[in-house]
């Protein structure tokens, strides 16, 4: 029952983003005392944590983050959200299942490892952070850059987040699909709609364009990606008055892409429209993630394998969802997957986690250690 | 000189819509003295005036408005805008062009017209109203409405707006075409962008049929009127996140067409279009106007006629620019032209008419009711 308790104290920690709330010196004070080297590091309103047990490689990391998303409204909480109420077998709170519980089963199983294998091979690592579910400026990216400018590489690397659709193990994230984000700008003059001629109207001249962009078939995905898709999120135009011809068109859109493409293709790809449809326009690219997968290798064998001898079920490789902090860490050649809880409560009222499956998640990682260190 | 006389007199009551200012009640007072009979209709906030003289056919009527737009940066007027002073050959003042001028020149040829013949057949009338740059729901339309109603019919009316481009008697206007706008809501099912296949996106579900009405050829026009034209004024749709592919899609389109169509007839093609992409949407159709056309018959023969006489000027004809009152009139059956002053500094700061222009139009505007109730 140690992961239940640690995941309770966590909670009661109300550490909504960029608030670490003392969860990372609580975490670090259980690390310190099975030999790991602590490092926080500070970045603006962020704190991150990164410890260390050893110094040779392999590099096994655990990622995570301290910081939970806002309760929303309170009073629809059957329990308080950072009471950690127990009841009927489930822990309850705002970060039982995304992702206290999951911190929580790292430390115990790293302290019931250490136990059993104090001299294991290779290093263990913990990269913690309280910025995951804000704007990810100041987070897992720049503890990156940090080791990456040292050269401090991660060999593999398990990201905590509740990858669990149904039942414990059900699924285990092996990459996510990048995500590319356009702010575009459509130029044209502005008239009165009763002289078209002496206007030209972006909407008119944009729309072939967008159109094209809608109807593409950018790829046909492959065996751990679906096809990569282009998703127009807004769009304005107009000066609120029925008879002025709009000057400028205003586009936001954003690619969720396989691996089959990069973001500098598809930008390539999507300015070649513009330009072939004679286009003035401007447009601003955020790259939010490139592609990742992790679709073998001894980390993703030792994952499987976990999940099965705990659970007894055959996990699902997926690639689906969100972003996770697991962009920022792939793009250093880590292996990378994620192993959590069951996810149908998280960023909700009544966020819980079965307390049998933060045991069973605890012995899975357990088993991970065993396999990549021993 | 008694045009501009009484040209000045009415500039100095500053009507800016809706006001009249007492501007009616000054032409009230000059039309009496020649046997009109008065009405005054008052709708809302709008006051309008309706006189006649003689109670037999055919009806020849002038059709003008004494109120005014406002007259912006005052600092920026050479002159004040109500003080109607006389500089170098041109009256200065708000309205001098649009439309006091027009107004004057009217009433001082029909006290000339009277003068030689007191006996003339059918009737002659004033439609006057203060709401022709405003809103245009309480005027002229309105007047009209209880004409009708009265089967009081109109059967030559001379609109006084500003017709002229260079110099006087340059543009006849012949009719104007139609106005109509559309208000669409293309309805889809709101969702992430990571999750497409959850959500319908409405931008995406709406451009196919937008860029078919965009690429519409709706006729060729004719000769007196260009080919209609379809316009999107307004485009918006999105909650401001880049991640949410959005529920609903808001357009405002707006159409200019000629009398080749008739507003039931795009209504239908357009509906049809949505239709046929399977579309589910909402559209607020408004109609300001249907296409109104007078491209031969008494009046106009007149018209020109009076117009080479008095400026040796062979007029154009025309159906360009915004909309006029005229649309209210000519759908009683009413042959309806445009004739007025040069209209280069309306609605402008300096709005200024030639002196001599208004009594060429005094002229023109005499000879019409002598070719027409003579």
């Amino acid at each position: 029952m140690d992961t239940v308790a640690l995941a309770a104290e966590l909670i009661q920690r109300p550490s909504i983003t960029p608030n670490d709330a003392g969860c990372q010196e609580l975490i670090g004070q259980r690390l310190a005392k099975l030999g790991f080297t602590l490092e926080t590091m500070v970045f603006e309103d962020t704190t991150n944590l990164w410890a260390r047990r050893g110094t040779e490689g392999p590099v096994f990391c655990f990622a995570g983050h301290t910081d939970v998303v806002p309760v929303g409204n309170e009073d629809a909480w059957e329990f308080p959200p950072f009471a950690a109420v127990r009841h009927n077998g489930y822990l309850h709170g705002r970060g039982a299942a995304d992702m206290k519980g999951s911190l929580a089963a790292m430390v115990v199983a790293v302290e019931r490892f250490v136990a059993h294998y104090p001299d294991h091979q290779g290093s263990i690592a913990f990269l913690i952070t309280s910025d995951e579910e804000g704007p990810f400026i100041n987070g897992t990216t720049r503890v990156i850059d940090t080791l990456e400018a040292r050269q401090e590489k991660i060999t593999w690397c398990v990201v905590g987040e509740p990858s669990s659709t149904s039942q414990f193990g059900d699924v285990i994230k092996i990459g996510r699909r990048g995500s590319l984000s356009g702010d575009l700008a459509i130029l044209g003059v502005q008239g009165h709609v009763a002289y078209p001629h002496l206007a030209a109207n972006p909407v008119h001249l944009g729309m072939p364009a967008l159109t094209e962009l809608v109807n593409t078939e950018w790829d046909q995905g492959n065996a751990s990606f679906p096809p990569t898709t282009f998703q127009i999120s807004n769009i304005h135009a107009g000066t609120g008055a029925t008879n002025v011809i709009p000057g400028e068109l205003y586009v936001q859109f954003n690619l969720r892409f396989s691996s089959e493409l990069t973001s500098t293709q598809l930008i390539e790809r999507i300015e070649r429209v513009f330009t072939e449809h004679q286009l003035d326009y401007k447009i601003r690219w955020t790259l939010n993630g490139e592609p990742f997968l992790t679709d073998s290798g001894e980390l993703l064998s030792a994952a499987i394998a976990a999940v099965q001898e705990t659970t007894g079920i055959e996990p699902e490789l997926s690639t689906s969802g969100g972003t996770s902090d697991g962009r920022f860490i792939a793009p250093t050649g880590a292996q990378v997957i994620e192993l959590g809880p069951v996810n149908a409560t998280i960023h909700k009222v009544n966020e819980c986690v079965r307390e049998a499956d933060l045991d069973a998640l605890t012995l899975a990682y357990v088993k991970i250690l065993e396999k990549l260190l021993c």
